[in-house]
C-alpha cells in the first residue's frame, strides 16, 4: 500500500555522474541488485549516516573512505538484499573486499570507493557475487543511468523515488538530481534508507557537508514511520563541478542559496515520497506546530503526535479525534504549558481549543477534513514565535500484518 | 484479549476503609459507574497524578483537595463512563458540584472530598446522574466492598485487578489492599489509569507522600502499553491507622521498610495486572537492561526497546528478531556504547552478542524462547553496575483494531 498514485519524473542527467545497474543475484536471480556510481575527477562529496550505534559495516567503511579520501571518492558502490549489518568484523572485511575490487578495476585507490548496503539484516554480505560484476558496472556506466539506478537500489519499496530540477543564476544553468529509497526501518529485517543527490556545480567539500548537514536537519530527519532509526540510513550529496563555475566556497552568496534552494526542494520531496510509500500507510500527514517558544519545543510536540499510535490509529480509521491530539500535545513535556492557549486544526478546521472541543466545531467537519488521503494537523500553540513541521504516517492493520508476518 | 487467566484473589478489608459501589446510569443504564471509598477520621492519604499538561477536570479539582485537606480526605468519589477530562471551566465546575454533594450528606467539608473520572474523554460531566445516587452510596458503605469496588472502576478492562497482603512486625499484623483499572491510555477516547491502595497502619500524610513517590516509580511508572499518557491517571495511596500503631513518621524505621515492601508488591502486582490486560496484548513483555552506567541509561535503552513498534510486532509474531533488539538498543542514545559489548537473551537464550547473532544460538532455540506468553528481554550492557527493568506488551491486529475501530 502507497498514499497517492506517483510516477517517477524525468530525471536529468547530472554531467561528470554516471550510474549502472547490474544484477549480481544477491537474493533473487536475475534482480538487479547491484547500483554503480562514477564521479567525475575533483568531484566533491558529503554523506550523514545513521546516528545508530548498532550501525552496519559498510556504514562503518563508507564514513571512514570519506574522510580518507579528503571527500573526494571517485565511486559509490550499492548493493540491495544483504545490509551488511549485525555482521561483526567478518562484515567489515566484506565491505573493504568489494571496495578493493572496485579500485582494482578501475584504477583508483580503496578509500576512493564508499560502499553502501541495503536488505537482510543478519547474514554475511555475498561478496564473490558482487566481485563479479564489478567489471560489468564499470562498463555500463552511463549519465542516462538515473532511472535504473532508482529502481535498482530498491528492496520492499513499491515503487521508485527520484526527484530532479534545473535552476539559474546569473546566467548559468545548473541541474540536482536525485534519488532515494525507504522507507524508515520498516520492513522486518531490512535496514533502510539510501538518498543520494548530486550537481553539476563545483563545491568544496567541506562547504557541500555543512550543507547537507543543514539540508537532512529539515527534510530527511524530519519525516518518520514508526519512530525505528535504521542501522545503514545514508545520504550523500555530490557535486561533480562539469559546470564550470569557480568552485564555491562562500555560504553567503547568491550561488550557494540558490544551490540550498535546489537540494532542499530535492531532498524534501524524496523525504515525503519515502513517508508515501511508507509501510502500510494510508494518509500522508503533515504535523505542523507553530506558535513555539523554540523549534525544539515545537519539534518536542510535532514527533509526540507523529509517533502516538493512538493518533496514528486513529488517523488511518479517519476519525478526527481531538481528545488523542490533545493528550498528545500534553504528554511532550513543555513546561508550562497553558493547555487553554492551544488551538488544533484539522486540514484547517479548527477543532479544539481551549482545553476542549471547539464550540464551533461539528462531527460532520470533521469527518469532511479526515476523508482525504492527505492530512494537515496544525497546533498552535501561542506561546512564542517558532514553527516545525514533520512528516508521518497512520498505522494500518498492513503495518503490523508487514511487520510480524515476515516469517511466516 | 489478555494474557493468563487471572482471577481476583480474596481482597482483605483495611479496617478504617469502607467502600460503596452503585449504579448511576452514567453511560449504560444498570451499570454499577460510582464507587464511593469512605476514610476514617484521622487517615492520611497520598496521591500521585498524570504529568499530562491537559490533565482532567477531576485531576485538578482532587489534587486541589488533597492539598486543602493536608493530606487527611474523608471521601475519595470515583466515576466511570465519563473522564471530566477536555471539559474546560465546565468540568472544573463539575468535579466541585459532586464533591459538594458527597460533603452536604456525609457532614464534611467539600474539600475533603477528591473526585476521580474515567471513560470517554470531551463529554460533559452529567452531574445530577452522581449527585442523586450519592446518598444510596453513603448508605452502603461496607469495609467487605473490595471486590464489588475493583469490578465498578473498570470501564474496558476485560477483568478485575486486585491484590492483598498481611505482614507482620514485632508481633503486630498489617494488611495492604489494592485495586486498579487499565491500561495505559488504550481505549480510543478513554482516559485510564486508576489504583486504590490502602493499609490500616497509621503513618504521617508527609512520609506516605513520600513513599508512594518512590513506589510508582518503580511499578506504575514502570508499564508501558503504547507509550501514550492518560489526562486522568492516578494512584491514590491511603493509611486509615486502625491498627493503633504510633503514627509512622520514620522513615529508616524497620516499621516504613516492612509497609514499603509490602505497598511496593501489591503495586507491582497491579501494575503487571495492568498490562497483562493491555488492548489487544497476546505477550506480557520483561525488558531487563542490566550492566549500565546508572539507572537513567538502563531505563533509556528498556524504553526504547519496550516502544519500539516493530520489536513490538515481532512479539506479537513470536518471531526472535535480534536484529530489531540490536537496532533498538542502538538508537537508545548512550554515549559511547560499545556494541562488541552487549549481550541479549531471550527467556534465558543467547540470542546476539559482539554486534551479531551468537555463534551458539540456533533458529529452534529462538522459536523455543519465543513460544511462552510470557517473556523475558534480558539486555547486558557490561559498562557498569547498575539495573533496570520495565513491562510491556507486544503489538497486535487487535491494538489497531480497538484504536482505531472505536467509531464504526
Amino acid at each position: 500500500m502507497a498514499v497517492g498514485n506517483e510516477s517517477l519524473p524525468e530525471l536529468r542527467p547530472v554531467p561528470g555522474l554516471r550510474l549502472a545497474t547490474v544484477s549480481a543475484g544477491i537474493k533473487k536471480p536475475g534482480r538487479k541488485d547491484v547500483v554503480l556510481i562514477e564521479l567525475a575527477e575533483n568531484s566533491s562529496c558529503a554523506a550523514v549516516f545513521t546516528r545508530n550505534a548498532f550501525c552496519a559495516a559498510s556504514v562503518t567503511v563508507a564514513r571512514q573512505h570519506l574522510a580518507a579520501s579528503e571527500g573526494r571518492p571517485r565511486y559509490l558502490l550499492i548493493n540491495t538484499g544483504n545490509a551488511n549489518a549485525g555482521t561483526g568484523a567478518a562484515g567489515i572485511e566484506a565491505a573493504l573486499a568489494c571496495t578493493r575490487r572496485v579500485a582494482d578495476c578501475a584504477g583508483v585507490a580503496a578509500e576512493q570507493v564508499m560502499p553502501f548496503s541495503t536488505g537482510v539484516i543478519g547474514e554475511p554480505l555475498p561478496v564473490p557475487l558482487i566481485e563479479a560484476v564489478v567489471p560489468d558496472a564499470l562498463g555500463n556506466l552511463s549519465e542516462a543511468g538515473w532511472k535504473a539506478a532508482a529502481q535498482g537500489i530498491l528492496t520492499t519499496d513499491t515503487r521508485p523515488k527520484g526527484v530532479s530540477m534545473q535552476f539559474s543564476v546569473e546566467g548559468c544553468d545548473y541541474v540536482v538530481t536525485g534519488i532515494a529509497k525507504g522507507a524508515g526501518m520498516i520492513c522486518p529485517n531490512m535496514a533502510t534508507m539510501l538518498a543520494y543527490v548530486a550537481t553539476d556545480m563545483a563545491v568544496a567539500p567541506g562547504l557541500l557537508q555543512h550543507m547537507l548537514d543543514a539540508v537532512t536537519n529539515t527534510t530527511f530527519n524530519r519525516v518518520t514511520v514508526d519512530g525505528d532509526t535504521s542501522t545503514n540510513d545514508a545520504c550523500v550529496l555530490v557535486a561533480t563541478g562539469a559546470a564550470a563555475n569557480p568552485a564555491l566556497d562562500d555560504a553567503d552568496s547568491a550561488l550557494y542559496r540558490a544551490l540550498y534552494e535546489a537540494v532542499e526542494t530535492v531532498c524534501l520531496g524524496l523525504a515525503h515520497a519515502l513517508v508515501r510509500d511508507g509501510e502500510g500507510a494510508t494518509k500522508f500527514v503533515t504535523v505542523q506546530v507553530n506558535g513555539g517558544r523554540n523549534e525544539t519545543e515545537c519539534l518536542d510536540v510535532a514527533y509526540t503526535i507523529a509517533h502516538s499510535p493512538l493518533v496514528k490509529t486513529a488517523l488511518f480509521a479517519s476519525d478526527p479525534n481531538w481528545g488523542r491530539l490533545l493528550a498528545a500535545i500534553g504528554r511532550a513535556g513543555l513546561p508550562e504549558l497553558d493547555v487553554d492557549r492551544v488551538a488544533v486544526y484539522l486540514n484547517e478546521v479548527l477543532i479544539a481549543e481551549q482545553g476542549c472541543r471547539a464550540a464551533s466545531y461539528t462531527e460532520a467537519q470533521g469527518v469532511a477534513a479526515m476523508a482525504p488521503e492527505d492530512i494537515v494537523i496544525r497546533v498552535e500553540l501561542q506561546r512564542g514565535q517558532s514553527d516545525a513541521a514533520v512528516w508521518t504516517t497512520d498505522f494500518s492493520y498492513d503495518y503490523v500484518k508487514i511487520n510480524a508476518e515476515y516469517r511466516t
